[in-house]
């Protein structure tokens, strides 16, 4: 299992996402304002991942707050899940995590906890969570994996692996899926600009665990599959709304236009916490627009000249229409996707 | 104009384009050698100027050769244009040009001309090809403006503009055509990767032009699209077959589907030069493969991880459905684009 995210006694682990794949190098998290710096840094990024972060990095604040009564402690809880949730808006995981552990606190003040129930209750809470992104993860794997034929070659975009959830991957979580369950496959990363999440991470993880890897430009997947290199596309999601519209990285949707020209199908693999049935379309999706310096320096070197004006929307919204299938923990949904959520989410 | 390539006395002089934005220097090439290296290495890059700057190399390559009979100056001249015909496979306009030399050759070696003469003639004949391409641009600039309306957002991919040309450019071309008719016209540039020629050329020249241009990263068209942002896209070739497919950069055929996807219109600009009547269509087409370091390391930082493979074709085919009109010095080309180049070739 990839060290995405982990406590160390009372500390916070993560993996430096930014300085993949050559540097494998950890942040220690000691307070939860840390965890909500790296959300917002990118240490760590994932829809899944960063919904988990933040219910650890809430259980760590409970384990940090100086407050001797419950009612201060709930003070301290709501600030720092205020700081948290205003860390990026558009994964609706995050959201979903700062929710639960607003409950699991509530339940503690309504059953009269103290603070050091409380605390336990909020780590327990947090635990829960991480591990369920897992099981999640897993569930999707052994969904998945009946898409992929022996022999597939997967394309996907950004990482939806082992990085950007608490373990296993959801993207990748059905590729891991079609490896264990004996399929030979392959994968075509494209490399994700600006972030290169796909060139740093899903390259690495992947050949980490052996899976064979092609890196390519995001701009190449047409032409691979013109020539006929790509079998099926699976990416992850940030926010998938009621009606099957799915908020991913930037570029997604452009993919999945590409793959409907080349009748390539196309997946989107997400735990059902990415499903935001609240929203009722992706036009009601916020999408984060990130610094600038994302597009115009690589690696410290600038690239584009002064007096040019830039864009850096971080996602995207794919429609329903392009979706062949929405993978989560509760199975393969079809279209219409508004009544299959509708039905899965009951 | 910008100063993309020019002789100085005796000496060829061109921007060193993988230095740009945030550099201007020149390289100075003192023998064809030097220009064929120039070529390979793409210090000059883009079909028409790679042209032009093949047919000034042989003219250079003319003027240093130490024969004294015109027996062994043809025999320079054919080592150095095969030399030169090898650096680059799938712009064609290096073929017309380096033929184009070849053919004056022989009409001075059978007028009986010496080796001064032929020198004199083939300079004149490189200098012929370099002005030509200008004219061609800005005649393409002329025709092309029409389908430009004040006020027009025009999205492009790679840089085709005077960078990629003797001067002026053709797709930038068509941008300054309309902005010389007097329209007010935007530019959003992908960057296009992998060798940012969109993030480094085309908007440093259209800054330069003080024509207003944003940067997004490749992948973010189709959201622009959808969005409502992009009026029109204009892209240059780097070889027409005769039904009208497209080889150019790479990601220009995904930029190609998105846009049909959103219903904007999608204009290839070329001087003729880069029409291939002989090659039937895209298929027939030489598609490069450049060194996979142009994909693994951005400003000499590693962003794979060893272990994945790599892919990195230059060009991708466009195919001709995907194409509202192609614009050469010869007008405006309509589909049928078999049917229209034959005409406008007659």
């Amino acid at each position: 299992m990839l060290p995405t995210i982990a406590w160390d006694g009372d500390v916070i682990v993560m993996v430096d996402q930014r300085k993949l794949p050559t540097r494998e190098i950890y942040v220690r998290c000691k307070t939860g304002n840390d965890v909500a710096k790296a959300i917002t840094t990118m240490v760590i990024r994932g829809a899944p991942a960063i919904g988990v972060a933040a219910a650890m990095g809430l259980a760590l604040g409970a384990a940090r707050s100086a407050a001797t009564g419950t009612r201060q402690f709930a003070v301290d809880f709501q600030k720092l899940a205020d700081t948290l949730a205003a860390t990026r808006p558009t994964a609706v995981n995050l959201f979903w995590a700062i929710e639960r552990m607003k409950q699991a606190l509530a339940a503690g003040v309504r059953a009269g906890e103290g603070v050091p129930e409380l605390r336990a209750r909020l780590r327990a809470e947090a635990d829960a969570i991480h591990d369920a992104d897992v099981e999640s993860c897993r569930a999707i794997g052994r969904h998945g994996q009946a898409l992929v034929a022996d022999g597939a070659r997967v394309l996907t975009h950004c990482n939806a692996g082992a990085l950007a959830t608490a373990g296993y991957g959801t993207a990748l979580g059905v590729v891991r899926g079609a490896v264990d369950a004996g399929k030979r496959v392959t994968v075509m990363a494209d490399e994700t600009r600006p972030f290169l999440q796909g060139a740093r991470l899903t390259a690495w993880e992947l050949v980490k665990d052996g899976i064979p890897t092609t890196v390519i430009t995001d701009n190449m997947a047409a032409a691979m599959m013109a020539a006929g290199h790509v079998d099926l596309v699976v990416v992850g999601a940030d926010r998938i709304a009621a009606n099957g519209d799915a908020a991913n990285k930037i570029g997604t949707y452009g993919l999945a236009i590409v793959a409907a020209a080349h009748q390539v199908p196309f997946y989107v693999a997400a735990p059902w916490s990415t499903i935001d049935l609240a929203t009722p379309s992706g036009a009601q999706i916020p999408i984060e627009e990130r610094n600038t310096k994302e597009v115009t320096h690589l690696a410290g070197t600038q690239v584009t000249p002064d007096g040019a004006a830039i864009r850096n929307p971080a996602f995207d919204v794919t429609p329903a229409r392009y979706i062949t299938a929405i993978v989560t923990e509760r199975g393969v949904l079809r279209p219409p996707f508004d009544t299959a959520l509708a039905t899965a989410a009951s």
